[in-house]
């Protein structure tokens, strides 16, 4: 709650979707301790959760997320509540990425600092034609270190360095072009646009995607040789499974696969 | 042989250029065991062959390369045929990376998978306008873990998680646009674009190419000071040898470089 | 000096801004073994120069810089001065990344080989709509193997192969489709842009934008779980310090932030 009726964080399932959305409008959904619990809560609980297959992070009201709270922030600059508060974030941002299913970013209006962060933590991101992204943390004297971690991991060196070093916006085309988005669409087609790419997944073995994913970031950080000798051990297990087993039937009778249960 | 008389691979040498073309085109190239044991064996020649300078890979027929062959792969789902494939397709890519030869994908019509997969391996490719790509194992349930090595070094973070989780394709212009080839053409200029692009490495020493193709692999696993360190080494020998002394007296001579014959 | 009564490096300083000009304008600004020694004591000032806020690198007459002196070079192919020449240059450039200011490449005309390689070793750039870029020592039998590290940490791995193999220039609007610089301009608006540029990091903390700086390219070399370790630590004693109290001191007031004095 946030001195409201309304909780920090909606959640909504339908069809195996679990739309997370941030809820302090008043406060661009600014990244308050509570807020930050919540979303940490929730994303544990869908990690436990096989029948969520995506996840769908979004800002109720004109933006996506400001970031921090400052005005909170600012009423305790002690080391242990600062500390517990990026600590927290960071959690997150790693959990985000550690999640087994897929996690689209729907963005619109601004995304500033770990806002912007989180747009870059997670997997996919779609944004409307309005949005505006920055790590503007240095126009307060509070660098955008954390943030950065998602931002160089997402963009090319200069243009994040100029981001990080100016704090200011880039639009959603320059998103799109730098790579921090997957796609960009008039604001009346964000949710047609997300429900699109929601779909491409959720016709996919929600093991397979788990297990493509979890070897995405694995594999990113090692070199060349040591990737491919872990990839290789990843595909050749998948190979062995039942959902291959599901896909080579689909194929040979040309038809849409039918995965087997989860753990039948 | 693939039940016909054609070789499964056909090498064309000329001036020192050679040309592997898969040759199954009624199966979209894709790449059965045979097929795979012939390119690796004419991997392994070339990277013996000091007179070969240049290596083109490319397919015959429809498409450039459909990936594995599931048909052949699901006649044996066990784990030693299964693990046999794919540490043979994965050594193969490396193999193509440690070639000594500058190594051109000549792209056309369909990659995917394994396909994608090899042209994100070659050191440069070239495609026609009507080309596309995908990585669309997820389809059939066997998630292109192994693709994603290679992929996911050539493109942006959020693009490569889309098609691996998607398993959609993407159009010359977006592979283009992403870095996975570095041009398009129509494809009536394809042959002529390759022969531009390879004759601007023919003018160049074989060995000094070499030299430089395995440092920039080498070289992008080490953080900056390592690789500053590695490559101030590499170049310092290279100052030191025949090929620079050659380079330095045309450059004098305001001529062409004559380089010195391999080992005289 | 360079057997004339001009110093081959110019030093300028403004409001904190150090803007540095190769001034071997006749040679197009080749990096001769003076000019380097000059340019990397200028370095070594401004590293401990608290006063400098903003470097600059620019050349003069009419091109930004041409690469190593081939005509000093060759005069003593010796191992000792070679190895010499290169450890400086190597040294130089790592310099210019752990330098505390941000440094901004001013470009125009052509930036060839050791050249490109400063462009892109400085962390932000700006250049003109005539420029170009090579790393075209392998022309001359020369691989730009320390020229890539900077070159292949700024640009996808295909175009950069490309360049470094070929040589071949590429023009300003693709240095920016890449990510080699961050601006393009037509020429008289270059020092305008540049202006404009700084500005946006005259305002910033110095003490911030040096720790960000040191953080971004520490944290590239860092894993995803050991990355946001290390950035929370960051972030966390920069959130504790004076520069961010005056931050919130602003942003509660609504006003633009008085950064508090260096160490008072």
């Amino acid at each position: 709650m946030d001195g409201q009726n309304e909780p920090l964080l909606l959640r909504a399932d339908e069809n195996g979707v679990a739309r997370l959305t941030l809820n302090r409008p008043k406060a661009f959904n600014s990244l308050s301790r509570d807020l930050l619990t919540a979303l940490e809560q929730e994303v544990d609980r869908i990690a436990a959760d096989s029948t969520t297959r995506v996840v769908i992070v979004a800002g109720n009201g004109k933006a996506f997320c400001a970031g921090h709270d400052l005005k909170e922030m600012g009423e305790d600059l002690r080391e242990a509540p600062i500390r517990a508060l990026f600590d927290q974030c960071s959690r997150i941002m790693v959990k985000l990425t550690r999640l087994p299913q897929p996690v689209i970013a729907r963005v619109h209006g601004i995304a500033t600092a770990a806002g912007c962060q989180l747009v870059a933590a997670c997997d996919l991101a779609v944004c409307t034609e309005d949005s505006r992204f920055a790590v503007s943390g240095v126009k307060y004297g509070l660098f955008c270190s954390t943030p950065m971690v998602a931002l160089s991991r997402n963009l090319p060196r200069k243009p994040a360095m100029e981001m990080l070093l100016t704090g200011d916006f880039i639009d959603a085309r320059e998103a799109l072009r730098l790579g921090l988005v997957n796609r960009v669409v008039p604001a009346e087609a964000l949710d047609a646009e997300i429900a699109a790419l929601t779909a491409r997944l959720l016709d996919k073995s929600p093991r397979v995607l788990a297990l493509g994913k979890r070897a995405f970031y694995r594999q990113l950080e090692l070199g060349l040789e040591e990737a491919y000798a872990f990839t290789t051990d990843v595909i050749v297990e998948n190979a062995l499974g039942r959902d291959f087993a599901a896909g080579l039937d689909a194929f040979r009778s040309k038809r849409a696969p039918v995965w087997p249960e989860d753990d039948a």
